[in-house]
């Protein structure tokens, strides 16, 4: 199916009162998003493991369903957005519900592994039940408005067929590529920096106030540093792709200097320091391997390099 | 003097010709330093301990000193930025160097921890040298332009004397008050942010790259994550402020289970994961004393609540 023949049924009114979407889990993010299907007017069937989660969407339209073989057989699309994908085995695999999803897509915007999609990819394909993989990289509150960002992988033209529903969800949508696990490599690389950032700054918070300065006090000093991220990530990924590992001014040595200025400080207060400490380490190795003039990214070369 | 002294002074043209200032140390930074100093106009006396990096800054119209006593004496003020305060030590506090800086100030914008800071202070009280304390937190290239991001702390009074030299350097300066530790636990506590928001990138580069995914693939999904952040630290600060721990969408159960899941995917590639390891384990820790369904910045308390 083509863009073009999308678009085409997006305005044939048939078509469009026929779209319908199944969600399953019930959570704040897949109440949100159940939320933001009903807003566009999409036919909406419900589900939770645990009930009592659809009060709010039934009241907006939502249709209740009483077993995930009901709810999966209720609409040509059912988007799942549980815990982890044990929680999607455990709903989706049982004889009753893998049979209802013959020939029906499920788009997963469950949170796991890329080994995780792999499998469920292929459960799927032995099913016959037409899989797609995807990632929410935004918090709930973006859902169903332009700050929404999700990721998705697996067959394009099952993307192109159901794109239409699933931009109800709002934002920008990045389809990654054929390969289901796509989306959830990127969305562990992307989680990776976002917590390893957060655990930096709610440390750098506990040090802080260790000094006697407060949390507000730092703050717009460490909006600035994470203002300037995303311009120097960008040079350093450049860097990385061409195996180049240039100091940029700030030489590994130099790097782990500071570092141990901080585990120094840290430790001075009774703050464990066991991020950084590992931070470091990196950083030393680095060293160790003769590159101390390089600049710090040269570690994402050494741990490629342990690779087994 | 108050400031409108200073800005008097400033329209003098005997006085303006009379701003001195010698920097010691000819590091990337230091010759930065110097070089914006020259271009201000102010007569520059430059030193570094192992001779040869001065050439340049000579042709542009700096003053060679052959021996840091001989550099001191040379201007009232003397900034000094090298390696660490073991470095300044070793410059400064010979008998010779020391009498010659009595009555005169040092800035000292070397990167090292407040307690060094703490105790720089106390060495230049004892010998009559005035004594302020600075960080740069921003890369050599933004020295003498706009992007220069500086902190002071020290006596309020002699930042203010030397203020209309050191705007030479370009950008934003803040004074953080009295306390001369402040500069120091500011650039401490934002160094811990940055190295470490830097550690998380590279390994998720690694891990990126382990699943197929180029440094430029994910470049662009990566700088929007670092876009958000500043926004997320400035509302994770307010809290931290208020002693309250929202979860804001992402209880730290399901962080644990998403920095898991980063653990396990960088592990199946052979890649060390001891730093998002350190993050998990203070994730857990919130978890095993019964914050649970609080945001992971509970972990600020917690590693405060270490202190000795």
């Amino acid at each position: 199916m083509s863009l073009s023949t999308e678009h085409h049924e997006h305005r044939d009114h048939d078509e469009q009162s026929a779209a319908a979407v199944t969600v399953i889990g019930l959570g704040p993010m897949g109440r949100a998003l159940a939320g933001a299907f009903l807003d566009a007017g999409v036919r909406t069937t419900v589900w939770n493991r645990t009930p009592g989660r659809d009060r709010e969407l039934v009241e907006r339209g939502a249709i209740r369903a009483s077993s995930a073989e009901e709810a999966v057989a209720a609409s040509g699309l059912t988007v799942v957005c549980v815990v982890n994908y044990g929680a999607v085995d455990a709903i989706l695999r049982p004889d009753a519900v893998a049979g209802a999803l013959k020939g029906r897509t499920v788009v997963n915007l469950t949170a796991d592994t890329p080994d995780r999609a792999r499998e469920t990819a292929a459960w799927a394909a032995e099913h016959g039940v037409r899989y797609l993989d995807g990632a929410i990289m935004t918090p709930t509150g973006t859902i169903g408005t332009p700050d929404a960002v999700l990721l998705f992988s697996g067959p394009e033209e099952l993307y192109r067929e159901h794109r239409s529903v699933l931009d109800a969800l709002g934002g920008t949508h990045t389809h990654l590529g054929e390969r289901i696990c796509r989306a959830a490599a990127y969305d562990i690389a992307l989680l990776d920096i976002f917590w390893t950032a957060m655990a930096g700054f709610n440390h750098a918070l506990a040090v802080a106030r260790a000094e006697g300065i407060s949390a507000g006090e730092l703050a717009p000093f460490a909006a600035g540093i994470g203002a300037i991220l995303p311009a120097i990530f960008t040079e350093v990924a450049a860097e990385v792709d061409a195996g180049t590992f240039s100091d940029e001014g700030s030489p590994v040595t130099s790097t782990a200097s500071t570092m141990a200025h901080v585990i120094e400080t840290s430790e001075a207060h009774g703050i464990d320091a066991g991020v950084m400490r590992a931070a470091e380490g990196l950083a030393r190795q680095a060293i160790g391997l003769g590159h101390g003039a390089e600049g710090f990214h040269r570690v994402v070369e050494l741990l490629g390099r342990q690779r087994v």
